[in-house]
């Protein structure tokens, strides 16, 4: 098969945005500035690859404060979705698209291992897989599925419920029949959780007492806690457990900075009274797994069982703005900037 | 097979060790008075047990300050082993031993339910069945056996390393290839560790700079936390374990009150970090599965694979006392107490 590859404007320069500053707690606009460079040339197993949708994720708070992944100067870490304009890897060919550590410029010469996954024929829109069948998604999928499977009877708490992993495992949960209940800190995104992700219930936790909520929710406790904040909802949560629940440590949103190193709640004896189990997973020990995950979930998805919202704009100068209204926690879906053309 | 009961000096009265006033922290000698009263008869289904060996656990730490399980003016809650005088419950003979909920008393009238243990035929000596073949031993076997299974290669850290639990879960991680470090409260207990239990190094938490000997001790990192202690102690082993480690919380004996409740790092960001599983075991709910554990546990003793240190005083007034040295972490190893004779 040939696919298609459009002619480009400007294809021997390359956009970037890179990192100008180092971050105090979270990424802002103004630590990053844009910058043009000449497009290299690919070596023995290398790809050119194209950049077409660029990605920003909470993650990226972690890769813009670390110097050995992201170093002054550089692109941004970041996950995007590209088509392979030149290969020297055997095993994917040009046209292919590609979702990975791509960076935020134009074009990004990679190996295979810096891909999460390769969409030789996709199914489902691109934007997709930088969302419901990217990153997000798949860590919604796998992490249930490994650590505490949803099922009919059981109880299941969401942090950042109504976000790119939350919306997922709410669906998959209420799809498996378990009772769903998410925590969110808007009530427009109260209204997706519920009218849009199926959420049995969904509430504000900037608002009322959360403990007395968690506990008129579901008075014999939650069976599993999915967890991407950590800090006081996290305690929280831990308290409105049910024996023998398990808690999913997906993410830690809650926190903007860990130096110097923040005080809670001691949780030791939550764990041992209600005989937790409290796990913690990182998607990127799982990149094996994402063909599989991806083929599953875009079954459901083109069955009609998983909505999901790639919101996309224009304008390679429009992803730190992006960014920085992720960790204001104001995007209602997963908004990806498009830079295919200039 | 008949069992020779002795004979009793003074079967009609009952000596109760009984809760004085409600302990504020850890409980003290101080906490209780000795008390007489008439011995009762058993009903329907009950046993009427002769109280051989008293035991002092941390476990009565909870128990001594919750008033629906000791109320004032009642016999200590306490696990004990004793010889069935009288039994109204088909399953169990006059003459056979039993561990269990007897109480800080002379004469206990049970059920089934307050058993831990049923010992018709001892292959090993008595007070064995109320430390390494008791609470203490089963909960070591069966905690590393469902939570982390040490084994060659692994490197394990415990707290409360010289202790009933801790000195149990030494030897089998030892002999099941792992590489063992004991954490413990004196010099002393060091050298039980390394000597008498086989831990391959252990150190004591209130000498040097805890983080510094653990990071020394196992530069890549330990694949299983034994925790009995929680506190800070916990925290530092958080911080020294390996990628995809397992902690298995047991005990809370560094924390002496949970009201008002103590605070501590937050450790959701190296639960995540490191793919940690932290998992709560509480023995109580494992009874079904102390036969099955404590015959296999018996095999290993009697082959000379399971070293175990129980040690007899006589006289029933000093059974508080050494619940008070329990929790100054004074004790060298099981003290139980005998008062199958005035």
């Amino acid at each position: 098969m040939t696919t298609h590859i459009p002619p480009f404007s400007t294809p021997e320069k390359n956009r970037q945005i890179v990192l100008a500053k180092r971050p105090e707690g979270t990424p802002r606009t103004s630590d990053f500035e844009r910058k043009e460079v000449a497009r290299e040339a690919p070596g023995p197993g290398q790809l050119l690859v194209r950049t077409l949708y660029l990605s920003a994720d909470p993650v990226q708070r972690g890769w813009a404060s670390n110097p050995a992944l992201t170093p002054i100067g550089a692109p941004m870490r970041a996950l995007a979705i590209g088509i392979v304009i030149e290969s020297h890897e055997s095993t994917i060919a040009q046209g292919d698209i590609v979702y990975g550590f791509l960076g935020w410029q134009d074009y990004a010469i990679v190996t295979r291992v810096d891909l999460l996954s390769h969409i030789p024929t996709p199914r489902a829109p691109l934007p997709a897989y930088a969302g419901v069948l990217g990153m997000p998604g798949v860590t919604a999928w796998l992490a249930l599925h490994d650590i505490a499977p949803p099922s009919e009877g059981k109880a299941i708490l969401v942090s950042t419920a109504a976000g790119t992993v939350g919306s997922v495992v709410g669906q998959i949960a209420r799809q498996a029949g378990a009772h769903v209940v998410g925590l969110t800190g808007s009530d427009d995104k109260i209204t997706r959780c519920v009218s849009r992700y199926g959420y049995d219930a969904a509430f504000n936790y900037k608002t009322g007492d959360l403990a007395a909520t968690l506990a008129a929710a579901r008075p014999e406790g939650f069976d599993i806690y999915f967890d991407n904040t950590g800090g006081w909802i996290l305690d929280t949560a831990i308290r409105a457990m049910a024996k023998n629940g398990r808690i999913i440590q997906c993410g830690t949103a809650a926190t903007s900075s860990w130096n110097p190193p923040p005080t809670g709640l001691r949780n030791e004896r939550e764990i041992l009274m209600r005989t937790l189990s409290w796990t913690g997973f990182v998607i990127f020990d799982h990149v094996a797994r994402f063909g599989d995950a991806i083929d599953r979930m875009t079954d459901l998805l083109l069955a009609g069982k998983l909505v999901h919202d790639e919101d996309v704009e224009n304008g390679i100068d429009k992803i730190t703005n992006v960014l920085e209204e992720l960790f204001a926690g104001s995007n209602s879906s997963k908004k990806l900037i498009y830079i295919g053309e200039d």
